[in-house]
């Protein structure tokens, strides 16, 4: 028998891979569950860019340029300009989602044992990407008392060495919820600078940051040209998760050019999804303003509900669409299980996600919970009402 | 300065990519440059498919399953079975292209530094995934003067290591456009079995063969179940390679347990796309007789001329549609670019594939190139007037 492969047995599983199965056989119980574990939107796609597809003309489905096409490139760094963000479109790689972003960033960088410093908790397929690229994942710790702001400079001292390459943040964080403040990257700036590593920055949820706070992007700070990525997506920004597109975007000119031999060996990204991104652009900044109100509408309910429940900690979010909190309990994952084997009310349960799989460092996370706020106002109700019955009955048992 | 990674610099780059702008060039220039150099059809997409997509009534674009919809890999489990293959729904990894196919396939069964044996010429971007993965190719050359049929098994027990995980063949070939024969595959599967390695076939082609040859899939071989991997995709049967949707197939249960790790890590394969191909299965056969007849008429005037000139040495495809052409120069790298450069009749040049970045082997088929007949039959036989008075004038000015 020919044998699969070490990096192949080491992939990380999704962190509710384990549950999935569980979740299942409650629905065919006749549960209803109440999903707060996916960071699916609910929201309308915007018709602009569903039309575009529609109204395709197509008549032979050609490999578009590896790069994107130049059209759809000049209107991204237009959407960049309005931002405060200025890169042109060679400075610009489409890729088939923010995920393959990371990809094509971690191979150009790093080669097999390089190191890449993460603040943790953090989205959990960065392991994935880094595994697939052979690379060592170095976590940092944030914590939810300080709401998962940056760790202090000198804690990320501690840990860089010679093979240390990159430090990737987040930003707003999945799952933490939180914005890294002005000051914040640039106190990762001058580090990075300092030690001459990379930052890369995931900014796939830019467009979701609530109280007024402005989202600051490593693009933004000068001096920082030859060390920051950025990954991008529009699978968040315009709820499109299933399109498929994203974009790396550098104006270090070695690594565009690097990343494109990657992007070269894959030929091209998908082209109807790049068609509906073009036209997505074209999207109203009513749409962006109604989708933010209804998110913070959402984060305060269920912060709010959150906070009634003893002994519950929960990191106020001020950007994408996730938290953290933290339960009266041992173990979430045993937690999130029984949740769907055991309990209900009025046959309806919840399913979370556990976010021991958002850590990298062993025992971390254990007691805390990711919930996506991506459900409307009244089921997050619903839903935090389930889970304090069930934290009650839970903790009685054991 | 950060700098980036070995890897990224080894990444190899397209082989015609240094070729490009001199093409640019002439084309500013005025010149009608005829592109042989393309594998991209210009054979139309079923229309089923692309109305498929015009029809789309999505609302909420969102992630599909992992590995592809349940309904769409019941039906290509349905294609297949008409293939006389025998797979199940379970057995199928939608994928981003026929290239993540491939980079799942060597990520799951390789680590770096592992090997992998390739018959050469084949498929550049072989050495991309290859290199993005850290793994080694070994090449073991076939050759123009038989055909590129399969190398002798001898000739791969003295490259079979130690660190030899598997074997990777393309079938029908690019760039060769042979077809092995079920004799030569149950030899190849013979020898993967006896040395516990795994047969990597990458059947993308497979639709196209020619003069009433049947191809024979890996998967058609009994007892090959733990060793074969296929690689297919929608790109070339149905002239849609700009949806991006190939698959992953193996009877083996880790490698697709672990091919579903690099899966989820990238979360899902595009939406339209996904639309546009399960669409495309109701394709009627009548629409393959047509693209059928069409390639071997182009083929047999390509052939027919290209054997018209003088020193000229051709392999005669039998599948694909591509063939290798053997030149009486020594650099065709110099040669092509010589062509988009300083060559024109009535400002007209071709562009070729040097078929040196085919090969692995430093220094083999240096007097080579790659011709992709996907151009229209009096097009290929002004292609090859060009090429043989261009040869003529490029031999006696040097
Ligand atoms: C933080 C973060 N980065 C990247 C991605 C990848 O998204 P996509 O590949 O759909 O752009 C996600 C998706 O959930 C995410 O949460
Ligand atoms: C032999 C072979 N394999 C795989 C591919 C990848 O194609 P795709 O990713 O479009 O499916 C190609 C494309 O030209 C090819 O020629």
């Amino acid at each position: 028998m020919p044998t699969i492969s070490n990096k192949g047995r080491h992939m990380p599983a999704s962190p509710i891979r384990k549950l999935v199965p569980y979740a299942e056989d409650a629905k065919k119980r006749g549960i209803h569950v109440i999903h707060l574990n996916i960071g699916q939107p609910d929201i309308k796609t915007p018709k602009v860019a569903l039309d575009a597809v529609r109204n395709h003309n197509i008549e032979v489905l050609a490999y578009s340029m590896t790069e994107g096409s130049e059209e759809y490139r000049e209107k991204i760094a237009g959407y960049y300009a309005q931002k405060d963000i200025h890169v042109t479109a060679k400075e610009i790689i489409v890729t088939t989602g923010g995920s393959e972003a990371l990809s094509f960033a971690m191979g150009s960088i790093m080669d097999a044992d390089d190191e890449i410093i993460i603040p943790e908790p953090f989205y959990a397929n960065y392991n994935g990407f880094a595994t697939a690229a052979g690379v060592k994942v170095v976590p940092i710790a944030s914590s939810i008392e300080a709401n998962f702001a940056l760790p202090p400079i000198s804690d990320f001292e501690k840990l860089i060495g010679p093979k240390t390459k990159a430090i990737l943040i987040c930003n707003p964080g999945n799952p933490t919820g939180y914005l890294y403040s002005k000051e914040e990257i640039q106190q990762l700036a001058a580090l990075v600078k300092k030690h001459d590593l990379f930052l890369i920055a995931d900014e796939v949820y830019r467009e979701f940051t609530y109280d007024n706070k402005q989202h600051y992007s490593i693009l933004q700070e000068e001096g920082l040209e030859a060390n920051a990525i950025v990954v991008d997506s529009v699978s968040k920004r315009y709820s499109m998760c299933g399109a498929r597109i994203g974009c790396l975007l550098s104006k270090n000119k070695d690594v565009i050019l690097t990343a494109m031999k990657f992007a070269q060996a894959r030929l091209s990204p998908p082209t109807f999804a790049q068609i509906a991104s073009e036209a997505a652009l074209e999207t109203p900044q009513s749409y962006f303003d109604d989708v933010i109100e209804e998110y913070v509408a959402r984060r305060d309910v269920l912060i709010t509900e959150l906070k009634k429940l003893p002994g519950v900690k929960v990191a106020v979010p001020q950007g994408a669409f996730y938290c953290v909190v933290e339960l009266p309990i041992e173990d979430a994952d045993d937690f999130a299980q029984w949740l769907l084997e055991k309990f209900e009310i009025d046959h309806s349960t919840v399913m979370v996600a556990p976010a021991a799989g958002f850590y990298a460092t062993p025992g971390l996370g254990k007691n805390q919970i990711r919930i996506a706020y991506v459900l409307e106002k009244n089921q997050l109700v619903k839903a935090v009402h389930i889970l304090g019955k069930a934290l009650k009955q839970y903790n009685s048992n054991s």
